[in-house]
C-alpha cells in the first residue's frame, strides 16, 4: 500500500516529506533516510501541524522496520522522534502508541501496518471531524482561521480547514479570511496556497486586521485547529489564536477548535500544564523563506517568541471532535475524558 | 533659524526627509526639491506619523516661499499637499491655517515665519503631551505600543513613545513592548530603532503575541498615538491598534491615547465619519525594504489593506492631549471641542 498525501509520500520505505518552509514558491520534496533526518525536518517545520507531525514520525518508525533496523535501536529513535516538539500532543500519543507495542514484543511487521494505520486513521479523523463542523457553518458567511490546518497539516483534508472545505465542495457560498500568521506565515504562505488549490474563495489579512474585519460584520464564524487540548477544554494552539479568541469573543462570534481525539491529553488537566515552545529570536526579527532571510529589525533586538499560545475554556463556544461537536457544558461534564480510541 | 529634527532638516530653503522606509539598516537622507517630491514621499511613507506629516508639508510651503515661487502656485501646491494622504488630519489641520494666510493675503515671507512656527509648535506639544502622560507609567511596568509615535514620527520626542521616553528618562525602569505592526513594520523597523538610540529596555514581538503577553501579567499600561481624534473621542491610528485596544480592555488594562490637538478633527462627529485609506495588495503578501522587496503569499492573493482602523471611545481609558488627560466623563461633556489652540 502507497501512501501518498498533499505533503508526505510513502512507498516501498522511500519516504519523502514536501518542504512546507518553501511554500507556495516552491514544491520541494525532501527524502527522509534516518531519524535524525525527520527530527530536523520537524523542528525546522518542513513538516507541521500537529496531526501531520504525528503520521509523519509514524511512519519514520514503518521506515526504519522495513529497513530491518534493530528493535532496540528503533524504540533509541523513537525517543528522540517523540522528543522533537514539546508542545504539539498528537506526536507523542502516536509515538507511545507504537513504543507500547514494541515493549509488548510485537514483530517490526507488525509496527509498519500500525504505522500505516495511524495515517489512514488520520484522514478518517478528518472526514469524521468536518462532517461534525460543516453544519456550523451557513450559507454566505465568512469565516476566519489562523495558521494551517489543512491537507498540509494532517493525512486527510484537515481539521478546522477540513470543516471549510467540506463547507465549500458542499456548495455553501463561503468566504474565508486567511490571518498570515506571523512570524512563519503559515496562513500567508500555506492556507493561501490551500486556498487557491481548492478554488475557495478567500482574502489574506495581517494578524492585525481581523478584529477590523470582525467590526464591520465581514467575519460570522472562527475555526481553528488545536496542538493539545487539556481536559477543561483550554487548549494550545499556533500563536496568536489566544488573540483571535478574545476579538470573536468582544465582538460575540462563535469561536470553535477543531481537533482529533489525538490531540486530547487525558493527562493535562488545564492549559497551564502546557509547555509552550519557544523559537529563535530571528523568526520574529524578519521572515525567512526560500525568497532568501532577510531581517528588518535592529540585529540584536531582544525578542519574545512564542511558538503557542493557551485559549482558556471560557472562550470557546464548541469542539468540533471527531467523535462529537461539543459544547460547554459537555466539556464541564467531562466529555473530553472518554475521547480515546 | 535651523530646523534639525530626528527625520527632517531644513535650512535656506534645503529640506532633507530621512527616509522611514529605509530604516534601521540605512540612515539615508532625501532631498526634496518639489510639491512633487514631498507628496510622493508622503505617499511612499518615507516621511511618515501624523504630526510630521503635518510638519513635513507646511515645510514644504516655507520651501516653496523662499524659492520665490508664485502664491498662486503655493496655493495649488497646498491643495496637492492637502491630499496626498486622507486619515490623517494634522496634515490638513496645517495646510488649511497656511492656506487661510493666504487667502487674507499674507506675505510669502509670513508663510515661512508660520510654517517654521508650526514646526517648533510640534516640539513644544510633544514636551506637554510627555508631561501630561509620564504621571501614568508607574516605576517597574510593562508597556506595549504600535506602530511608531516617536521622534520619527513628530518634530519633538513623540506622542505614545514621548510619553514612555520621558518615564524612561525620568527614571522609572520600564520595558516597553513593540508590536511589530504589519504589514510595514514601523514597530520592528522604526520604534525598536527608536528604543535602542535612546536606551530604552525594548522586546519586540510580533503583532499576535501581544495578548499572550497580557495574559501573563507583563503588561501594564497600552500608549498608542492617533491619525485622527473625532468629537465623540473615538480615533483612527494605524491598522492593529483597534485590536490592541479590544485586548487591553479584556485584560482590564488601562489603553491610553497620546495625539497634539491638530489630530483632533472638530468638524468629525464620530470614528465612523473618518475616511480609512486602503494600501496596496503586495504590502501584505510579503514586505518591502532596502532588504528588497519579497513576496510569500501567492502571487495573486486577494487581500485587505487598510493603513488604518477606528477604536471607539468604549475601549479608551484616557486621552493625553497637550492640554491635558481627558478622562471618559471629560469627553462625554464635549472636553474635545475646546482642543483648539
Amino acid at each position: 500500500m502507497n501512501i501518498e498525501l498533499t505533503a508526505l509520500k510513502f512507498s516501498q520505505g522511500k519516504l519523502l516529506l514536501l518542504d512546507q518552509t518553501r511554500l507556495p514558491q516552491e514544491e520541494h520534496w525532501l527524502k527522509i533516510e534516518t531519524t535524525k533526518d525527520m527530527v530536523s525536518a520537524i523542528q525546522k517545520l518542513q513538516v507541521r501541524g500537529a496531526p501531520m507531525i504525528g503520521v509523519a514520525a509514524s511512519l519514520m518508525i514503518a521506515k526504519l522496520a522495513i529497513d530491518k533496523v534493530s528493535i532496540a535501536e528503533i524504540l533509541e529513535d523513537s525517543q528522540k522522534l517523540f522528543e522533537a516538539r514539546p508542545t504539539a500532543v498528537n506526536l507523542m500519543t502516536c509515538i507511545k502508541r507504537l513504543q507500547k507495542m514494541i515493549f509488548e514484543g510485537t514483530h517490526r511487521d507488525q509496527l509498519i501496518v500500525e504505522a500505516r494505520k495511524i495515517a489512514s486513521e488520520d484522514i478518517e479523523l478528518c472526514d469524521r471531524i468536518a462532517k461534525n463542523g460543516e453544519p456550523l457553518i451557513n450559507d454566505g458567511e465568512g469565516i476566519l482561521t489562523h495558521c494551517n490546518t489543512g491537507s498540509l497539516a494532517t493525512a486527510g483534508i484537515g481539521t478546522a480547514f477540513g470543516i471549510i472545505r467540506k463547507a465549500h465542495e458542499s456548495g455553501k457560498k463561503i468566504h474565508v479570511y486567511v490571518d498570515e500568521t506571523r512570524p512563519l506565515l503559515q496562513g500567508g504562505r500555506l492556507t493561501a496556497w490551500e486556498c487557491e488549490k481548492f478554488g475557495i474563495p478567500y482574502t489574506l489579512i495581517c494578524d492585525n486586521m481581523a478584529a477590523s474585519l470582525m467590526a464591520q460584520g465581514k467575519i460570522q464564524k472562527v475555526f481553528v485547529g488545536s496542538d493539545r487540548i487539556a481536559m477543561n477544554g483550554d487548549f494550545a494552539n499556533k500563536i496568536g489564536t489566544y488573540s483571535v479568541a478574545v476579538l470573536a469573543n468582544y465582538h460575540k462570534i462563535p469561536f470553535y477548535v477543531a481537533a482529533p481525539y489525538t490531540t486530547v491529553d487525558t493527562e493535562c488537566v488545564s492549559g497551564e500544564q502546557i509547555p509552550i515552545e519557544q523559537r529563535h529570536a530571528d523568526e520574529v526579527r524578519g521572515a525567512t523563506g526560500v525568497f532568501g532571510k532577510i531581517t528588518w529589525a535592529p540585529l540584536r533586538s531582544e525578542v519574545y517568541n512564542p511558538s503557542f499560545d493557551v485559549t482558556p475554556f471560557s472562550l470557546i463556544s464548541g469542539w468540533v471532535l471527531d467523535s462529537a461537536l461539543l459544547g460547554p457544558a459537555e466539556i464541564q461534564a467531562s466529555a473530553l475524558k472518554k475521547q480515546t480510541r
